[in-house]
């Protein structure tokens, strides 16, 4: 477990040591990489002898029910008053609490923060940012070293989740050897890598297929982009939310695009048209400008926003951007197309 | 480099450390694997000094091109006589040699097998056999040990590729510590994982998404599998092969399924139909047998065979045969529907 690329901070260290009853918590939205270091940290504390709660806003998606510990995750409404310490996992801001964090009953405890997100705001009064890791889990496989801590397979597996979902196992850019490494680690100390990949990223409902049939008919390619719409009423036939990730996985590799998108439609609360826009490029182009700009976020290989107005409206202003973009990008970057 | 786990037969190693010009050679339908390992050893050979040619039955695929050392590998033709050793890489018996093994000039030389397959037929003078590698490009870092080289970054970019696409970058069920180990040891060595991805996995046609969107609106799932057609048809107006590995891996993450097949109408060479088939089982089933007892081969998750007969005809007898298989699973072997 030793990775010496990587230092944890010592305030964060002492704090973590003196702490008796931890409440660690994680985002809104919760992804792989935030069960996972949510669930790592409790069993982490536990095996120091502490007590640990492990706390997130909205309700466990029932894919990560296997994690060891997931049926103990508490919501907004079951955490107590008396923790001495709360952990904040894989949070690059304050807001990414949501309702887990009550500020009336919390807001005298000494909140830290452990997250790999270059973007952090650093909220907590002990921070350790390191984004040089490809997950939040990442960094509890290295924090395992100074807390002297026996990783047993609960842990591992909780650890590993988090490494292989937030790098589609180790296909994303960040994957250094030292991600290889920390998941080495963990599948020596038991976490199932096979089993893992199966129950996150290996998963879809059938109706998927039919729902791919359906968007895949009206994949456009233009100058370098390519794009599909996905609508409401597609969406509703599948009876599900669809799975943004792996087409986008899909798109992304297409040799002739340099830059993809997926244009979904939402209904507003309001009543009111909006589309959900989810950018991907190729290594070597940038879509996180163009997101930002749009009021949206992410980095440069994967970004997203959401715009007001019907699905024809969104396309036809946002793929010529994306176009526009990529030219500019060729022109001035020194990016070269990819095919 | 140390990966104690593996021992290299003493015998290869005094072959390999005695000869001073040598043809190293893979198998026919090469796939990342062959031109990793062949192409690596060939790099591991000449930092030796020695002089290494690599030879391919079948002309290099443009996909593999980016690999170092692709633009120097030979056909058939062009292969010489005076070789000490030929060691072949990943092939499981002397027919994959094809025609790039000459028998009236090669006989009277020494010939040694690397190779992970279990069904190896140990058919060099010294065989090195070692199933529980996923590559045989992982066999070629342990060797790298022993042999004193010092691997550089063609070397490293080779090896890692063969790691890569045998496991479809690390998720496949055999992806074991040692695999992660070896791939760490080869990006720190100066492979370009991310690029390795690109260039192998993330790639296809921009046509293969129409073809997707007609092959995926004629899915079908019947009790616990899954399966779909590509008619020769569709392969026309796609103008490519298709990619059978990825729609292989969608169709195999389906939850309501256990076993899943892609059906690919072939024209036969005297113009009778035939049907290639190709199966994957989920983890605790089986369809390497019924793949044997059609006549073709593979292994638990993953075989294929081809039938012949039209598509209708063939899907009308073989998707029964997986239906009763699974059941037959299910009663008598403890398996158990993953979903």
């Amino acid at each position: 477990m030793k990775t010496g690329t990587f230092t944890v901070p010592t305030d964060l260290l002492t704090r973590i040591k003196a702490a008796q009853n931890i409440l660690c918590i994680s985002h809104v939205n919760a992804d792989g990489d935030a069960y996972g270091s949510v669930l790592g940290m409790v069993w982490m504390l536990r095996s120091l002898g502490k007590r640990a709660t492990a706390a997130m806003p909205d309700p466990v998606l029932p894919d990560f029910g296997f994690l060891p510990g997931a049926g103990e995750i508490v919501g907004p409404d079951d955490t107590a008053d008396d923790y001495d310490l709360i952990i904040c996992l894989d949070m690059s801001s304050a807001d990414r609490m949501g309702a887990v964090y009550d500020e009336p009953r919390f807001g005298a405890i000494p909140l830290v923060v452990i997250d790999h997100h270059i973007t952090n705001t650093n909220f907590g009064v002990a921070n350790w940012v390191e984004p040089r890791c490809a997950a939040t889990a990442q960094m509890l496989v290295v924090l395992s070293g100074p807390l002297g801590i026996e990783v047993d397979t609960r842990l591992a597996q909780c650890l590993l989740t988090g490494i292989v979902t937030d790098t589609l196992c180790f296909r994303t850019s960040n994957t250094t050897p030292e991600v290889l490494e920390a998941a080495m680690c963990m599948q020596r100390a038991g976490a199932d890598l096979s089993d893992i990949v199966r129950q996150t990223l290996n998963r879809m409902p059938f109706s998927t297929l039919h729902l791919w049939s359906r968007v895949l008919a009206d994949a456009h390619l233009d100058q370098g982009v390519t794009w599909v719409t996905v609508s409401q009423a597609q969406l509703r036939q599948a009876g599900h939310e669809g799975d943004d990730s792996r087409l986008n996985s899909i798109l992304s590799s297409i040799n002739e695009a340099d830059m993809s998108a997926i244009f979904t439609e939402k209904l507003g609360a309001n009543g009111s048209p909006a589309v959900e826009c989810s950018f991907r490029a190729k290594p070597g182009f940038n879509v996180g400008e163009l997101a930002f700009q749009l009021g949206g976020g992410g980095h440069a290989p994967a970004s997203g926003c959401t715009i007001a107005g019907t699905l024809d409206d969104v396309v036809g202003s946002v793929v010529p951007m994306l176009v526009a973009e990529r030219r500019r990008q060729l022109a001035h970057t020194g990016a070269t197309p990819q095919h």
